[in-house]
């Protein structure tokens, strides 16, 4: 048998996984990326993780190779390139650094870098529900919203290779700073990160009764938020529907430049389900042009949480 | 010698060309859009507009085609469906009307339809700058703003055949009412009509002294606003720098989605030439997210003022 190692690269989590050829995950390593402050020390730490998963099928001998799926990270290059959502700056030469400390401990094998979303589309193509979907949009809602776009059946990477960043499309000119820079990007809404502050500002505002009151203010996270939520909490239940229409408008956008046949939503904030699901859908038919309207099915990934991006990760060794 | 015949039918004109197989637009002829009220007065002028073009090479008896670039102009239908910009509602069965007519006159030819700056996208590829260029946008500044959208070397159509609606994203969520029934989307500020509504607003929100207050606030056109810049005129100039600045947000959201080597502009709004590029680019690489800075050039077409469109028209035949 045939296995590929795919690593799902995110703003809090890193995921190892050994991947055998019929896409099951036989084994998962995970690290804590917001552990490591210094590039070398999480690359080694990856680089163990590889051979330790490598070891375990050492008598089989067939390891394809690593595929990589991390925040701006480049096909073309073998990079990852001012991810803000990452606590490493600048450019890393993750393939190139990554296949010489790999090779060091005599562990001979290619490496490629792509985009975590794009990772996880691919995932949804080869293993999922858009295995005869030719055209689509994988939005990934964790730390920050990535995005893989398929067209006509093949994955788009664009003149730089960093095609598909919904997450990073301006809704709100002047609306929240984003770590990027700008201001107003569609991640400072519909992330982990942006509900919480999206609940932030509506306990602060807003007048109304919330469980939410009962947690201090600075450790409110998603999860609380869903929670509160599945109590019938109004004031959860209303930051579900922002989250969800500001959302829609960045999905709505993207779907007038590429036209998909389906959505496909995946991670964390996806777990909420209908809270999310069911304004978004209701909004993105508003925020449609009239041409687009019904002709989008927006959908959970039909991929495990997690294993879509170290699936799609490891099918690039394919 | 072969020919065909390209189409562009606008909202303002419908312009029907004679192309040789070289991309020489032999003759053409107009029709005002505007002029029609029926669908079926205007497909009988069109369709008589196809046989006077015909006739003048009727010894070469070589007419390979018609191609028709119209807004929301359908490839997969053959239709015109729901354009905002026309005077016809509804679902237009172009090409099955258009080839039931010129039958009937003893014409057989068969009829391709895709969307109007699709057209232009293609023409651009096949006779203009985009000959060697794998990922671009073609953005056409009309009474509307089309756009068509090339990725890897083809045209984006999507599910629907009508992927590449720049035009119609939204900037403003609550901005300006469009004749599409939405808010805010980029054709509401960066069409002809669009920079009129913006120098109309500036006029009544402004002290500043104007040549354009001396023309009646209802017959001002965008050669208006680009004659006073000319002249210098500090409002003018102020509103080609909104326009684009609206523009160019519209491009960095479509290119975010596509990444882009190029961008070329197209119609009557780009002859302002520096007067709307020279702010476009500034504010392009503004809204762009990092990975996307610096890699995208934005450029005039390089085909002749509506030859474009008619070219590209007429390619589809090929």
């Amino acid at each position: 048998m045939d296995y590929s190692i795919g690593i799902d690269i995110g703003g809090t989590n890193t995921v190892i996984g050994l991947v055998d050829n019929t896409g099951t995950v036989v084994e998962k390593e995970k690290l804590k990326t917001r552990d490591f402050t210094k590039t070398d020390d999480y690359l080694k730490a990856i680089t163990a993780k590889i051979e330790l998963l490598a070891d375990r099928v050492k008598e089989e001998n067939l390891i394809l190779g690593v595929g990589i799926g991390a925040p701006n990270g480049n096909y073309y290059h073998g990079t990852i390139e001012y991810a803000p959502n990452l606590p490493f700056e600048g450019i890393i030469e993750l393939k190139e650094i990554l296949e010489v400390l790999l090779l060091k401990d005599g562990y001979n094998l290619k490496v490629t870098v792509t985009n975590d979303a794009n990772a996880a589309a691919i995932g949804e193509m080869i293993y999922g529900k858009a295995k005869k979907v030719k055209n689509f949009i994988m939005i990934t809602l964790g730390t920050g919203v990535g995005s893989g776009i398929v067209v006509d059946g093949k994955l788009v990477y664009g003149h730089t290779g960093f095609a598909g960043e919904v997450g990073h499309t301006i809704i709100e000119p002047n609306g929240r700073q984003c770590n990027c820079g700008r201001k107003g990007c569609v991640e400072r809404y519909a992330s982990a990160t942006g509900i919480v502050l999206t609940i932030k500002e509506m306990l602060d505002k807003s007048a109304e009764e919330s469980v939410l009151r009962a947690i201090d203010r600075d450790e409110i996270t998603s999860k609380d938020i869903y929670e509160a939520a599945l109590k019938g909490d109004k004031l959860a239940l209303d930051c579900f529907d922002y989250t969800a229409k500001q959302l829609a408008l960045g999905i709505a956008n993207a779907s007038e430049i590429t036209s998909p046949e389906k959505v496909y939503l995946f991670g964390g904030l996806a777990k909420s389900g209908d809270f999310l699901l069911i304004p978004l859908k209701k909004y993105l038919n508003e925020f449609l042009f009239n041409v687009f309207q019904n002709t989008i099915d927006v959908e959970l990934s039909g991929l495990k949480e997690e294993d879509a991006a170290v699936l799609g990760a490891a099918a690039l060794c394919y």
